[in-house]
């Protein structure tokens, strides 16, 4: 058998053959048309979770509008018997012309939001299924554990926290990692080590140096004084490479050498983290490098952060645990048929009845409801209404779904800088206690809201 | 801030700025063209697992052979300021020339063990350190899991074994998709529902239908009878979107009606999956389809896998468990100096000292030591030499580190169907204690065995 590169082939393969597998039967009984309403969701969150973080909605859209199959691929699909001839036709003319509400990006999610509401053709929505559920629930595990690594460093540093970096890049797979940073940024966090973020996405990456570097030098100073040299005495230096406190003395001596009182900052990678910065701080402040700002690294979580803030330091760098979504390494979304349109035109809602796995028919509008703090205090969920429901009169409510594509045609697709303010400002609206990282019960548990007797 | 397409750029950018901060540093100080060995390796292995599984290798070599900076990459770095002119320079120039070692994949892993050995310049080493690591640690880590799968379901099908199908795509990002399909075929799995992962690496792919084909269709029998039209009766129909034994009935009408005993398969995706499985059996044998086989999907893990092995099931599809490496998602591999070039042109063995992450100088030669049966019983890691060990004189052993990449050019690298064989022959050399997937100590807990003091 033949082997591509990785790089071979567009968006369009990184699917399940089922998809098409249903594609071909849907083409040859003639449903291929019907327009059909599908919804992702997560039915819970992670246990002990109060929210999650939608994330990801900004790499899909471009995504879905290069959803293609090219003619080594058709031809590929049809070698391998995965399709016949007539879907192999209608694989090589394959647009995308639905519809696709959204939650925002950066906007929170409960149990059974439809954060992602797919219409179109029966045919157009299922062959999009795979690739909608990899992007949302990676993007948006990464980003519900990053937002509450932020909570946990006091907020984004623009407001007040210290600053995250996001360093995970060597914990997931390369093209994840990239995903990743942006999911975090997303979230709030300051920075990440991952450079082809920084060049796809414009997202601040930071980094200075490993302990390969102290090691392939002779002795740390050396180490240190080239950094020095090389980068200006504004590095940081990583200290804890033999001894911290000889590590802080060399970082202090080497940045002195090139005319400051003390290096930007040192970075601690071991050890009892709190006790190593109260230690550090105090000889940063004998030795009169004051200014000295203090990182630390090290399997850093929501929880180890939360646990080091009253120890003095400046900030964070979040690795292994930011990439595997601290512990829930996916959001869990699934993508179901909610309605199809029936010969008269009119549309059907439909729902599936497995046991424990039973879901809601019908496309849904969410409707939040806040309180006067602009806090939410409940999420409906009507099934095939946009009307605004009767008990609603009176509260301040409004319905989050925004259109992001229309017909085949991209809307306004918010900037990864948009959708960090969005997270922000959803973060902010929750009270300190639905903010809180440790284990509890989702903010909401959204109602659906059935529709009244004579509509049914 | 300008954002460019996911594709954008090769894998140079896959890398953490760190790298690029330290190669200009060893740049500015004449260092960057020393020699120097780093090695990646676990310092321990996931609690209570027994031995972890290398994958990634063959992703890896064409990676590294492809690892290069173009001019906009270049350009974007020095606007940013991550480097300066003359690691620009460098980086336009940059082809790795150094040599790989490495422990084949598909072999099993311990702590400690040295799975990838690079040796080049200082430079070239490490600007490749990010990209070993986020493959090896992800791809090892789904193989990791998947072996355990596998195991469970008593070894491969031509083992005789029950086929596993990986259906975890749209659980993980989706390059990191076709990533995991990859793993666990060499893990062992029988097929992948990834269209990517047959068409890049000729892995076999399965996949029929969801819970949306048969809601969207007016009757259960409609969709079962357009799905036989389209697949022939040997297609596999899933049973569970109402009520499993109606769903079985009209699976066995709709195959008949196409002039078969009945279908190729039934699949059950949710309830007490033995149950199901035991009820479904009889049904279908009640039926006079006692060629129908079973297939079981639903969050299956090497545990339920386990406890479904008196079930008459003949196949499993494992997803989100698989593709989340069934409770860790990372291998947790680091990739150390471990030796550097002296003026004097002979190498110094380094070792980091730090509380908590201590490592072992030297470039170390792994040597394994089976019993008469093949079952592996020592690992001896030797560091600053390639000779047989005076301690191995009469015993079985070899040494599993083979050369990737000699002085830049890529060695016989296996395909995924030799990896695969080389997993299945590993975990057959185990005992059935040692492959057991309950928690347990590793395997081995290799030794590093110094020099003797007149060497050292």
């Amino acid at each position: 058998m033949s082997t591509r590169t990785n790089a071979a082939g567009g968006p369009g393969l990184l699917t399940d053959r089922y998809e098409l597998t249903m594609l071909a039967s849907f083409i040859a009984d003639g449903s291929v048309g019907r327009q059909a309403v599908f919804e992702a969701f997560a039915r819970r969150l992670p246990v002990g979770r109060r929210y999650g973080v939608v994330a990801g909605l900004g790499r899909l859209v471009p995504l879905l509008h290069d959803f293609r199959f090219d003619a080594d691929e058709v031809a590929w699909l049809l070698d391998e018997r995965v399709i016949d001839a007539a879907t192999a036709d209608y694989l090589r003319a394959f647009r995308f012309n639905g519809t696709i509400e959204a939650i925002p990006e950066g906007e929170l999610y409960f149990p059974g939001t439809p954060v992602v509401t797919v219409a179109g053709t029966l045919g157009e929505c299922i062959v999009l299924e795979t690739l909608v559920l990899s992007v949302l629930n990676h993007d948006s595990a990464i980003a519900s554990a990053a937002a509450r690594m932020v909570t946990a460093a006091g907020g984004r540093p623009e407001d007040g926290g210290r600053a995250l970096i996001e360093m995970g890049s060597r914990r997931t797979h390369e093209e994840a990692a990239v995903a990743t940073a942006r999911a975090a940024y997303i979230a709030g966090f300051a920075s990440t080590s991952n450079l082809a973020a920084g060049y796809r996405h414009g997202i601040p990456t930071v980094g200075t140096a490993a302990h390969a570097f102290t090691l392939a030098h002779d002795s740390e100073l050396d180490a240190f004084r080239s950094q020095v040299r090389a980068h200006g005495p504004g590095t940081s230096l990583l200290v804890d490479t033999y001894d911290i406190p000889t590590g802080i003395r060399n970082a202090v001596t080497a940045a002195r050498e090139a005319g400051a009182t003390g290096p930007g900052a040192i970075r601690i990678d071991s050890g009892d983290l709190a006790e190593e910065a109260w230690r550090a701080r105090a000889l940063l402040d004998e030795l009169g490098a004051a200014d000295t700002r203090i990182t630390v690294t090290s399997d850093l979580d929501e929880y180890v952060i939360t646990a080091l803030q009253d120890a003095p330091i400046d900030g964070y760098g979040a690795g292994t645990r930011v990439a595997t979504g601290s512990g829930h390494p996916t959001a869990g979304m699934v993508y179901k048929l909610v309605a199809i349109e029936q010969p008269d035109g009119t549309m059907r809602p439909v729902a599936k009845k497995a046991r424990d796995k039973a879901s809601v028919g019908g496309r849904k509008t969410v409707w939040r409801v806040f309180d006067d703090d602009g806090a939410i205090v409940q999420e409906l969920h009507v099934p095939g209404s946009t009307e605004v429901p009767e008990r609603l009169r009176g509260t301040r409510h409004e319905s989050p779904q925004v259109t992001v594509v229309r017909e085949g045609v991209v809307q306004h697709v918010p900037t990864i800088e948009e959708s960090r303010r969005t997270c922000a400002a959803a973060l902010a609206a929750l009270s300190p206690h639905e903010r809180d990282v440790t284990d509890g019960e989702p903010v909401v548990v959204p109602t659906v809201l059935l529709p009244a007797p004579q509509e049914a």
